[in-house]
């Protein structure tokens, strides 16, 4: 049990800097849960001379990951490059068809090529784990795939973006407008100077990609991921939303319906007392309900080097042990292709009008949605502006298509003075 | 890998029933996920005749679990009796000496004998997983020797007995006394008949000793627990800390001090808003913070058939997966015996004393914390009733050996007119 596991660590940003860090305060600690020596022989990023705040003087330089990857002493890949090809996937690959396990942090490259990485991983008898792909520090795909194996998975929903979280908590707690707050949680270091991937859902998306895959057994999926950001989420309906009991969350949702699998991260209403209604700032958290455990919600950084580590050195942990379960808690060969539901599930809805102040004119709103089959749970309508008065109806529950045949209608009255805005409302 | 793995329950209460109906329902799925069929061949309990809503006529019946953990055709042994020693202990020694693996949700025999049981599962070169026996459905024993395996481990802390909690609330929200609150949860089925386990703390001490052996690499130590019942808070406290801006809740607290381990389980003060101030009714909630991952929460159900079957299916599979860890998360001979950590952390306290209502006793209380060396961080003096005027203090962080010398100063001032009552306060 003494032989050491080599790590090879390709990318040394803040991620790649905080296992070097973690293993060189820890590795006593890591070693005795490992049952082994766990050290560093290589690493590799773009840049040799920058400071990192971290020794790497003891460790192997590789110019070329792929290179790296091959090496005789190394048993483990660390990938924390990033992005979906490139160097990242070639030197995964690389690492795989060398007969080395892979600790990837990369949810791009996962939520694209986790299928095929998985089946080579499998092919080569070596592990391939993500824990840090989804949820920063929050060991949820060990939960999903180890921790609630005896449940039939009924639904898996979270907030899995800190930015936007911070971006809608400070929106909501300010009143300040969207470019706003971007603009300084980009000064703080909470956004990107590139802030699309974040605020427009694709990184929460593809988290909840590869925990769809985990949840329900069927291949990571990402373009069948409904994805809206949250550019568009106003301050009007953040205020609205909160009169009425609700928050605005950038929320992923994962369902098994019978026409198929429904992921979706987009902007929904939750409950405002719920667990994820009161989630504030850049915290994560994931709601995982089973058939037998009920609802199991965990709660944790979801970003930042040392959480990053945390879950990486789990997966280096696991497989010191021998005890490295496959990518998505099965044999790939195993998961299904599941079909894209396409009506998705039905939800009620929040939805916001802006009508001419004039007689008849909800009469002919609640008509064109009794037309579609669709009833109003409650309506509050607001004083009017010189324009038009705001009206919010939280409707029961209905389908997506009965919904945008309302909406249509609604919005080719004549007294209809804005485009309707509807948000879906999730129980959570 | 289609060799299937053959279960033998002992004990077929609400869990046990629920691991039959567990394996009759999702059979299928909990084979794809261990890569084996997993099965019930046997099972024993106290009579064999009581209708228990699920079948077991397709099982081998024993009435001597012990008999039946040595049955040939028995792989792994699922302990649901319960009970430090008795049959309990006996038919799980039974299995490991035969060679089984085992699987228990019995926390006072693992919190008793864990240390013992863990050696002789390693000699026999077999599983112990006890999952089941902490905090129901969630999945923290797993997180904390796992998912988190690459932190140094700063404090575990979180309610682990919904039955307290449960009670708490209820006299928070209604005003109703502890005695009615305990009688209406006994009619609900939240508290047993005979209560004292569950509100006496001694349940929720026995999780945390499980949960302080994982995070430290500690031997199991229930003997070090500091604990202390529900039965003593009252309203006054409840309704005094909720003004202050903290809620009470039965805590269990580990840390690693310098001078050994602390382990408590007690009724304490954490802030209103924070998660654990939040939780309410039956659920439990527990908090690890490490040193690279930050806090991480896990809230679920912490009973109930469902739930506890859920744990057990989860080590059930990581065994037929060949992936089980050590009961403790590292071997069991590496665990060492901390000396318990006499005088604990400081923290600060929420004092209150019924005083005699004449001019400078206040001064005299104010000075015998002072001559402790204790701070005061906020005062309230309530409108006096006939005989003495409430006086609640916050205080800074002290030890408490220095805040007994002051209580016992205080306590022996002829204005002091009640016992005063000290809780203390844990930041959450």
């Amino acid at each position: 049990m003494s032989t050491p596991m080599r790590l090879a660590i390709a990318g040394l940003g803040t991620v790649g800097a905080g296992v070097v860090r973690m293993l060189a305060e820890n590795g006593d600690l890591i070693a005795a849960r490992a049952g082994r020596p766990v050290e560093i022989v290589a690493v590799s990023a773009r840049s040799r001379g920058r400071d990192r705040g971290v020794d790497i003087s003891g460790f192997a330089w590789e110019d070329d990951p792929v290179a790296m990857a091959r090496r005789e002493d190394v048993d483990v890949l660390i990938e924390v490059m990033g992005g979906e090809d490139g160097p990242a996937r070639a030197a995964t690959l690389a690492a795989l068809a060398s007969g080395k396990h892979v600790v990837t942090a990369n949810k791009a490259l996962m939520a694209r090529h986790g299928q095929d990485m998985a089946e080579r991983a499998e092919s080569a008898g070596v592990a391939l784990r993500h824990e840090a792909a989804v949820a920063g520090g929050i060991p949820v795909v060990k939960a999903l795939a180890e921790g609630l194996a005896g449940n039939r998975i009924d639904r898996v929903l979270g907030v899995m973006n800190g930015t936007c979280n911070y971006i809608l908590t400070v929106m909501e707690e300010t009143g300040a407008a969207y470019a706003d707050v971007l603009a300084d949680a980009q000064k703080l270091g909470y956004a990107e100077a590139d802030p699309v991937f974040d605020v427009g859902g694709m990184d929460a998306a593809q988290k909840l990609a590869l925990l769809a895959a985990a949840a329900f057994g069927t291949k990571v999926d990402i373009d069948g991921v409904v994805v809206e950001g949250i550019e568009r989420v106003s301050l009007t309906d953040i205020t609205h939303a909160a009169d009425m009991g609700y928050r605005i969350k950038l929320l992923g949702v994962a369902r098994m319906n019978e026409g198929g699998l429904e992921t979706r991260m987009q902007p929904c209403l939750v409950p405002a007392e719920s667990a994820l209604g009161q989630l504030e700032g850049v915290t994560n958290m994931v709601a995982v309900e089973g058939d037998f455990v009920g609802r199991v919600v965990m709660q944790g950084p979801g970003a930042g080097a040392g959480p990053t580590a945390s879950a990486i050195m789990a997966d280096v942990v696991d497989i010191a042990r021998g005890l490295a379960m496959p990518a998505f808690g099965r044999p790939a060969e195993s998961l299904v292709a599941a079909p894209v539901s396409a009506e998705g599930s039905e939800a009620a809805y929040y939805l916001r009008f802006g009508l001419a102040d004039s007689p008849g004119v909800l009469a002919k709103v609640a008509a064109a949605l009794g037309r579609s089959g669709i009833s109003i749970n409650r309506m509050r309508q607001y004083e009017h502006s010189e324009t038009e008065a705001p009206v919010l109806i939280v409707t029961h529950r209905t389908g997506r298509a009965a919904l945008d045949a309302a909406l249509t209608e609604i919005a080719g009255l004549d007294a209809c003075r804005a485009e309707p805005v509807a948000i879906r409302i999730e129980d959570a």
